[in-house]
């Protein structure tokens, strides 16, 4: 590794996006006197009545949950995507826009009220995995569906507004943004080197060691060299996969290992139950073969220093280009050795 | 204008960027449990002793600040980008990073702890443009510095770690991401159409006159039909411009004007300091001949409901694309109306 990187302030580039984000090394460290978040504790209830994801309680639109014991899901009672929507077209001049006809589900990964993924067993976190699993045939097959993302935003920093361990899939007839992206590079590198674009990266990061924060069999959990996020990481198997419907029940127990892993890990780090978003990208489902595709788990976590600073993205970030403080490598090495 | 974007969820593509937002307008009705921000109340004394931007006090670095009267720029004491980085490349296998070089700079907008841009006098907002230009000279003028973004934050929720009235410039070697997006599509269309992307767009808007929010003899100030944040705004001039160094005395008394009636009207909206990060695109400064450029202002303020509840671009956008409750519509229609 170049010492450059350590010291000066550079841009890294993202294989996946095609985008770049500047790296500040020296900055880490400017004093904070702005705003802070409170620390998230854990839910020291297994069951909530006022909880409208635990069990046998009445959801807003009065239906009642059922007595579930391990995932459960449901249609989110306000989708940003709804089934019964026109796939109309608008163009007027320079205006230009598309009816967006999707699903929004949520998934409890948990009857327990108190429980986040770090706390769970494996075995339970197989079960959310298979649940992912089965969301993305059906939601794949759906006519009119392309593209099936599946998410969790942990946390109230995160928006999050519910502790209860939670998820959600929003499935939709268009290809978003950042999946067509990575799509894109993918697609590029596989015609150009006849390889796999992130095969041949994680081999990369695997030789070299200083991003990589665990491993098993069949996964990697990394920093990307271009991570954005102080504490970005990524869970890729070891196999090219276009999407989670390829995994063995060998991988499926390492994938869920390394789900436990590394968000014990974050939970660590800052004493802290640790927020983020992620999401799994992976290939759309519109029919076509989409040979390039390796999908991988990303997690997008704010905190920056402390359980109560985290990382904003603002002014420069939303004009220019995204900007880190810490490099990838010192957060890697953090994780690494929790 | 369609009545099914009122109704129907739907997906609209931005014409400077190349992406798409979705919009969900069925969604407002969402009951909000989630996090609540505090409310900023504005500062009540004009001369804060412990500020480290206001006239005469120290700074950090043991700097002292002149005892200014209209606005005041220092080096960023903890820069992200600094003037002595090496223009280094670094390219091993898949991991590629470049030295950045750049400035960074604090503008305060005024000696007076307690103002903000709404509270300030046309005539002194008229200095703070001046001063822009300045520093956009200047910047722009320095070896291996080909970009100069100018923005502000504003508000703790915003990142913003004093209230005193300020932005920030950070001018750089590369041209970043952002703007790198806003060159190809207004080059694109100049190539194609022979007129400008963003003159043919204010024309249509003024035409049709439902996102326009306000305007004078030189300005246009309107919601982009692409809007991503809930009330973000584009103060737009009337006449093609590459930069702000192309403003006339009296586009000068005209922007600030529009600058205090956008923010004037969002401080009206919620009762409150209203918090936003703004910049201001433009051409870079490599020396080429940006004949496609037209220059513009965003406003990208987070609040959603009150000014205690903000829009959270968490999972799905971070991972799909963004995403919006309510129109760009209606929210130009409120805000004309105040
Ligand atoms: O430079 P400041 O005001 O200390 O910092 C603020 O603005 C910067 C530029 O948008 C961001 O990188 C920081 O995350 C934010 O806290
Ligand atoms: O759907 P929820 O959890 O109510 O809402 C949360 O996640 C959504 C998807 O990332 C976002 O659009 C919302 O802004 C956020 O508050």
């Amino acid at each position: 590794m170049s010492s450059q990187l350590k010291t000066h302030p550079h841009r890294r580039y993202n294989i996946l996006t095609g985008e770049w984000v500047l790296v500040s090394p020296h900055r880490t460290k400017r004093p904070w006197q702005g705003k802070t978040e409170t620390s998230t504790k854990k839910e020291a209830i297994p069951y909530d009545p006022e909880c409208y994801l635990c069990p046998t309680n009445t959801r807003i639109n009065g239906e009642v949950n059922p007595d579930y014991k391990n995932t459960y899901v449901f249609k989110n009672d306000f989708g940003a995507l709804l089934e019964d929507t026109p796939l109309f077209e608008y163009k007027e001049g320079l205006l230009h826009a598309e009816g967006e006809k999707g699903i929004s589900k949520v998934i409890c990964f948990s009857p327990n009220h108190s429980l986040t993924i770090p706390d769970m067993e494996i075995a339970d976190l197989v079960q959310v995995v298979e649940t992912w699993q089965n969301e993305f045939t059906e939601l794949g097959n759906t006519e009119d569906i392309n593209y099936v993302q599946i998410f969790e935003n942990k946390g109230a920093i995160m928006g999050c507004s519910n502790p209860h361990p939670h998820g959600q899939v929003w499935a939709q007839h268009s290809i978003p943004t950042e999946v067509e992206k990575k799509t894109n590079a993918q697609k590029n590198y596989l015609e150009k080197k006849g390889s796999g674009l992130l095969q041949d990266y994680i081999e990369q990061e695997l030789k070299e060691d200083v991003r990589v924060i665990s491993q098993n069999e069949s996964f990697v959990t990394l920093i990307p060299f271009w991570a954005v996020w102080p504490y970005e990481a990524m869970i890729v198997p070891k196999r090219k996969m276009a999407n989670i419907l390829g995994l063995t029940d060998k991988e499926k127990l390492d994938f869920a290992e390394q789900l436990k892993t590394l968000t014990q890990k974050y939970d660590a780090l800052f004493d802290t139950s640790f927020p983020y978003s992620s999401g799994i990208h992976q290939a759309p489902t519109d029919g076509a073969y989409y040979k390039e595709w390796h999908w991988h788990m990303s997690f997008y976590p704010p905190l920056l220093r402390s359980a109560t600073v985290k990382k904003f993205m603002v002014g420069y970030e939303m004009f220019a280009m995204a900007q880190r403080d810490i490099t990838a490598e010192s957060a890697a090495e953090k994780l690494k050795s929790l």
